[in-house]
């Protein structure tokens, strides 16, 4: 115990600031040495992009860098949800704590829901519930993560599962989709890069960023990839029934029997409310290998240091997933289906820009950049920053999602937006372009 | 890659048991090894002792062991604050993300309403909006959590700043609090355990699990003694204005000019609303040395990595922290000091247990257990196991809260129910006690 020198902290307050030891003392480092570049978080780029807007262009900002229609009244969520919510909130029977795995008649709503789509019946046991897909996706990083352990993650995808990857040191390998088989996972790459650390992949599927939506067959052939490897796969679900094109939506699930499957979900994109945090992660394993092997166990470790989310928020969902009408559902669709079509089409009229297949599903698309077309144009990045400068247009770069020389365009905005965004983007293209 | 051998993770399910390779393979390694012992968290013990009670006694159970009071008609929220939510979730303005530090409406908020008790104003870019105190607790021990760290924690304390301690490799060491001198901090055992690798010590004020409430001079004793150490002060003030004593509740900030001060809070207690997952990390540093050293930069790096609050539950916190009627407040205090002082007189007439001070705030106190008056009562434990089963009164053993041999017994239920606790305490302190 030396008081003087721990004195030094404060007197370095008073012009000492030479004191070496006091970084030391205080710091977040814990697991996180690491600090992301601000391009490969969305939240980072945004803000990045945000910050190159031109102040004084009087044009409203096209947000088409994040997918959160939200904001738009055309995308207001049923009133039916604000209802359970406000209905919940006043019973005043949710006022409590919930057990950190979520309370059963909301697990057991959730195990309804997703039944429908499966050959078999979810447990309420199967459901465990979370603060969106997000804290879905840091709980089961976390279990999975080991000294030696990696996983497999899709390129494109979608950054925060690299994220969090990194912050609990578990290793990250990229097998690649196929844009020109409607990105397909490419199967062969998968296996190329597993070894015998490997302990997951993961899918996203309606597909964020690349809007397809894959096929029966094609996760059939994942799930047996995956069994041959004697690893689990992770299926981001988030965007589950938002698709608009011909492969219906087929839940990872279904394939539970072949391998071990965790499906990760929310109300945050099928119901446009994000910031309600309502989510799940559900285990499909009718082989109980995750038992087994300890992995429920070690998600309940990690939802018992973790926060739940509100009780009544959880009290609202039988209501919500039950009880909210077909024709709200179709209604978002078809707001979504109009503009992912007006996007693609209106992208093929912008030089430099090509995007592979028609979107599907999910609220964003992937365009592939020429960047031999531009004149002074560097890469995704530049063309963004410069796009938002020039055009007050927010676009994701694809290196923020793994993929140069590609954007991410999010389309699920409301359509005269759209359209005055693309008109942009196209004027945009024109003038930087070399034949001009 | 040996698909061959990784096989072998579905082979076992096959009937090859002994390959050793699978548990390596998964589970939940990451940070946390350790396994908390059942009585060491105050979920574990509740069920533990739950897991003991008599199926076949008909009274009710009487619930002394969790300080949730939500559960009785008496203890309601407010309708105000139901009334906000309500409002909040159906103006459609809050259904789209917030950012990871919470809207700045709701931090204003809350940087209104502490100010409201400080000789300073803070600012809303002093607040952090977390799901409750338990996750602003586990952010600033994660902060602080590095290799040579320790933090100075309170005994008798409240168990989850050990376990996150834990669960971050942030070591711990114990200081006492005086249960003959109203459960005042040690100060001669705080500088004790202290050395230049400590960061932070914590205090809990208005006092789980002693129900004492600090004066304004030992407070600033306290900060001094911090600041001679180099040290921050954590003070947890979730029970910020549940008093009843002599003791007025002062808030940690009014130091926050002699060393940094970070008070961790929520409306969980105060609006008996602990499902709601609503609270808040703040920073009382009038110097900045918080920022200087890059405390603020990790808090928010943390936050980054974590699930903020619902934001129509931010969006309400403005209504409910400001337009909640006094009348409510004080109906709330008055019942819990019915229930106190009902608490404290009834165990005076309890043999083997003795209360050292008059209970001034919180929902629970500490009662010294006189083991050498009853016969066959192991410790703490066996008693609070024993009580369940025979009495169906749940009441937490002190080795939760680091004290053995004394009860942590919670008075904040309806009083009925409380007085009906106390007489079958009693009954059962009679027939075990060698006199009997
Ligand atoms: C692929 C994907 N997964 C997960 C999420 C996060 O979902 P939630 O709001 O449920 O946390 C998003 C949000 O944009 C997403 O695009
Ligand atoms: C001392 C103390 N701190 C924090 C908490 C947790 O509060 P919150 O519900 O705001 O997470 C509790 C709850 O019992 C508590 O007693």
């Amino acid at each position: 115990m030396q008081p003087q020198q721990l004195q030094l902290i404060f007197d370095e307050k008073r012009g000492m600031e030479n004191n070496s030891t006091m970084p030391k003392k205080w710091g977040f480092r814990g697991n996180s040495e690491f600090k992301p570049e601000p391009q490969t978080t969305i939240r980072g780029a945004i803000t990045l992009l945000e910050s190159n807007l031109n102040q004084s262009d009087n044009r409203p900002v096209i947000p088409m860098a994040h997918s959160e229609p939200s904001a738009f009244p055309c995308f207001n969520t049923t009133e039916i949800a604000a209802d359970a919510i406000a209905d919940a909130v006043r019973s005043t029977k949710f006022n409590g704590h919930s057990p950190t795995i979520g309370i059963l008649p909301a697990r057991r709503a959730v195990a309804e829901y997703l039944s429908q789509d499966l050959p078999y019946k979810l447990s309420p046991d199967d459901v465990f519930l979370t603060m969106g897909c997000k804290q879905a996706a840091q709980g089961i990083l976390q279990v999975l993560a080991g000294s030696k352990s990696n996983i497999l993650l899709p390129k494109p995808g979608f950054p925060y599962f690299g994220y969090f990857a990194q912050l609990y040191n578990l290793e990250v390998r990229y097998f690649d989709l196929l844009p020109e088989k409607d990105w397909e996972v490419d199967l062969d790459s998968l296996v190329a890069v597993a070894d015998e650390n490997t302990v997951a992949m993961l899918i996203i599927n309606p597909g964020n960023p690349c809007a397809n939506v894959f096929t029966y067959q094609h996760l059939k052939q994942v799930a047996e990839t995956a069994k041959k490897l004697g690893i689990l796969v992770l299926s981001d679900e988030v965007y589950g029934h938002l698709t608009f094109g011909e492969n219906p939506f087929v839940p990872m699930g279904v394939f539970g029997s072949i391998t071990p499957v965790i499906t990760l979900g929310s109300i945050s994109k099928r119901w446009i409310v994000p910031g309600w945090r309502m989510g799940w992660l559900v285990t499909h394993d009718t082989n109980g290998i995750l038992k087994e092997h300890g992995i429920i166990e070690s998600i309940k470790g990690f939802l018992d240091a973790s926060t739940e989310p509100p009780t009544f928020i959880q009290g609202a969902l039988p209501d919500i997933l039950s009880k909210t009408k077909e024709d709200f559902f179709s209604k978002i669709v078809n707001l979504i289906k109009e503009a992912a079509n007006s996007c693609y089409e209106g992208i093929k009229d912008v030089p430099g820009l090509t995007c592979p297949t028609k979107p599907e599903g999910s609220m964003c698309l992937m365009a592939k950049l020429d960047l031999s077309v531009f004149d002074g144009i560097k890469d995704d990045l530049d063309f963004c920053l410069k796009l938002a400068k020039e055009e007050s247009v927010v676009i994701l770069p694809g290196i923020c999602v793994g993929y140069e020389s590609w954007l991410r365009i999010t389309f699920a905005i409301d359509l005269s937006s759209l359209q005055d965004g693309i008109k942009r983007l196209k004027a945009f293209c024109e003038r930087h372009s070399k034949k001009a």
